[in-house]
């Protein structure tokens, strides 16, 4: 729809634009959703979104700048006077201004902070200072937070004073004198009540809240499980310092699941979208994954070279190496995806480590015979396979399938219990460890084999 | 959290259940949010989970009941009196229940219903008839509707009536005799208006909807990107039938990123957690997979017998394929990760093709020189590398990683033009594919070396 809309107000939006329509301008600013205006304005050169905006309030620049994509809102900052990004700056949301100061290099943003009032420096000064993953540095301070004794009545009062300004007016937080969270009051449980009912009577006790220097995957998964609007954030002392909206934890959640997505892949996540990023910097998150991939699979050359005596004797063997191989690899991967999975959206805990490495083992074996029996039923129907060979590939099939479940399901384990992100075990990296791990079976079994009928 | 309160509470609930605690257990109902109480429950047997919720009234049953995991309620519905589900069905979320109604089968199913009351019982019927990926399928229709003509001041007593009963009451969809949608008031607006003043002059004329029939991504993309709480939902008429909330939407978001994640490690996205699957059920999912992938590297075992005149006189190389195919699998895995998950976030489209494909023939040379210098670093330092394999090893490389690039990004983007979903482009599966691609050009690449050096 957003693309619809594009292409069809554009064009009126440049015409407007050429024959100085300010009635137009203002019109198009002030009457569309901030998020329509700017899926239009990144049609235009930076220079005229300018041009376009300066026909809306400060707050609705705010608004409307606030929605366009980083790249673009970069090329507006350089073309801009200093003073009046600051007066947007200072009308944008404190969590939004805070990501886009963050994604200025620190010369430029030390420029223009301090032109910004000084209420909203401060504010900046103190979001900017939680960790990049932490609640702090995805909340927003713009809440609406009331004592004890104020009524239903003065609350709603106050709210009509406040609601300009916060983000959300839906929740209304009851702190003590030291801003202790106390309790929650909804504007659904406001409007319900009697004026005179004091919001002690009126909140809920049991608040379910975040600590502000924990992860902000917690406050995303906390929010979502609640299917809450926001949820407050209070610091080591009980004291509420911000909240998490909805939208922000939407926002959370998908980057987190493309990260996780990326690194299953075998690629570094990307901090921008693909085709904003550049070539070089998505090289490098390849790249880095790519050697050290190479590094770990020269590990089959050098068993390949030392077991090449029993390629000798059965030399059609070579050929299964890959579909050996690419069977524990894809089995291998199959687990460490399942259980990466269930790890991020919490299914799994540590408690459960012996039953997910029951569950893989009776699942190796169940698709191990499955393989194994693949491998027989390809031999009967080809001619050309070597009769001798039947035996090994397909026992080899089977061990390795079952190494696959194994491993792809301990290291995502091991490695979140070593606090490490479960995904570094991607699709690639458990297929190069498999290969590894086939070449050993394949010729383990191939000797013993040979072995055995004495050749 | 979640996890402490179950652990601090379930005894005390236990006891208070033996005892009788008639006081206790309605406080441990009404008192904690229905989600927590969701949690504790499941630590019970289904027939004390049922006796704990008879001390709370119907609204609440069904709230705490809506919270419980899906293999539960299952097994609650099982030891119910049918009568007393049929009062819970009533009392829930019309998107909730009909969810909950289409995981039953559907004789159940046949037999609860006729006990639900009239008005719901329709109303469930209607929303049963969507296609289960179709936004009627997540919408509810517990949303507020008000004629144009009604002031601020009626709009705010009415909604104190409807409150009690209505998803979310944050929105006011404004409507014509026709229930054609024609505005959007919030609560927030209707708050700061005067009692007096018309809905049609306070309303957002410009309103964002999406059709009942559209993919529910469609919703849950709109809705995260314009923040709202809320989506109203249209008919092919232009006639509201329904909202999509933020905590649906938040639900839609997550379950597609997981289906993402499945497919692109080579598994069918299964239908419920990890936990909650059967073995049988996650082998089916993983079996079909490892069968179609078995199936593909088939072919490198035929291309291999069919070279192996190469292999008889270059003995050492076969050493070298894990490590090519490898490489290409990964190069060819990255860029396949890389554009299906931008394909999913909406980051390309269809008019993209040229330039992502003019990115990844760069992306591929890059990479490949990368490979293709590391081989020859790494025959440089081992002394046991036969030399006259380098210039076949490192050539081969190269041109490998680029074929993975190139096919890598072009498969998911020929499946989403053809309709179909683009993570079949699974890391496994186009490792299979980049198997075979790596092994004819190895061969290629040996034999035209063979004969330049006419051996």
């Amino acid at each position: 729809m957003a693309i619809d809309v594009q292409n069809l107000l554009a064009p009126d939006l440049r015409e407007m634009l050429e024959a100085g329509d300010t009635v137009g301008l203002r019109e198009f600013c002030e009457a569309l959703h901030p998020a329509t205006v700017a899926d239009i304005l990144v049609t235009l050169r930076p220079e005229q979104a300018w041009q376009v905006l300066a026909h809306a309030s400060p707050q609705r620049q705010a608004e409307i700048f606030q929605y366009l994509p980083e790249a673009y809102q970069h090329r507006m900052i350089e073309v801009a006077p200093r003073e009046r990004m600051a007066a947007i700056i200072e009308a944008m949301d404190p969590d939004d201004r805070v990501d886009l100061l963050k994604s200025l290099d620190s010369e430029l943003r030390e420029a223009i902070l301090p032109l910004v009032a000084r209420a909203e420096r401060e504010d900046i000064r103190r979001l900017l200072q939680y960790p990049e993953d932490s609640v702090g540095a995805v909340m927003t301070t713009d809440y609406v937070a009331l004592p004890e004794e104020t009524t239903a009545g003065e609350a709603l009062a106050r709210l009509r004073l406040l609601a300009p300004d916060r983000e959300t007016i839906y929740y209304i937080y009851v702190v003590d004198q030291d801003r202790r969270l106390r309790g929650v009051v909804s504007l659904r449980q406001l409007i319900l009540a009697r004026p005179q009912t004091r919001l002690r009577d009126l909140m809920t006790r049991d608040v379910i809240s975040v600590r502000v220097d924990e992860d902000k995957e917690v406050a995303a998964r906390t929010l979502a499980r609640y299917d809450f609007i926001a949820l407050p954030v209070v610091d080591a002392d009980g004291r509420l310092v911000g909240i998490v909206t909805h939208d922000d934890v939407m926002d959370v959640l998908v980057e987190a699941a493309t990260e996780d997505v990326h690194r299953l892949g075998g690629v570094e996540p990307l901090t921008e979208s693909y085709m904003d990023s550049s070539l070089v910097h998505i090289a490098w998150k390849r790249g880095v994954w790519l050697t050290i991939l190479f590094v770990a699979e020269l590990g089959t050359r050098h068993i390949l070279a030392w077991g090449s005596e029993v390629f000798r004797q059965l030399f059609l063997l070579y050929a299964f190496l890959p579909l050996i191989m690419s069977s524990g690899g894809n089995s291998g991967s199959q687990s460490a995806t399942l259980i990466t999975r269930a790890l991020a959206l919490g299914e799994i805990g540590p408690r459960d480590w012996w039953r997910v490495l029951w569950r893989e083992s009776l699942m190796g074996i169940l698709l191990g015979l499955l393989l194994g029996a693949l491998a027989v039923a390809e031999a009967l129907f080809e001619t050309d396979t070597a009769l001798e060979l039947v035996p090994v590939v397909a026992s080899t099939l089977a061990a390795v399938v079952l190494c696959g479940t194994l491993i792809g399901s301990l290291m995502p384990l091991v490695l979140s219990s070593l606090k490490l992100d479960p995904g570094i075990a991607s699709s690639p990296f458990v297929a190069s460890i498999m290969d590894v791990v086939s070449t050993v079976v394949l010729i383990t079994v191939a000797h013993l084999v040979l072995l055995a009928t004495g050749t």
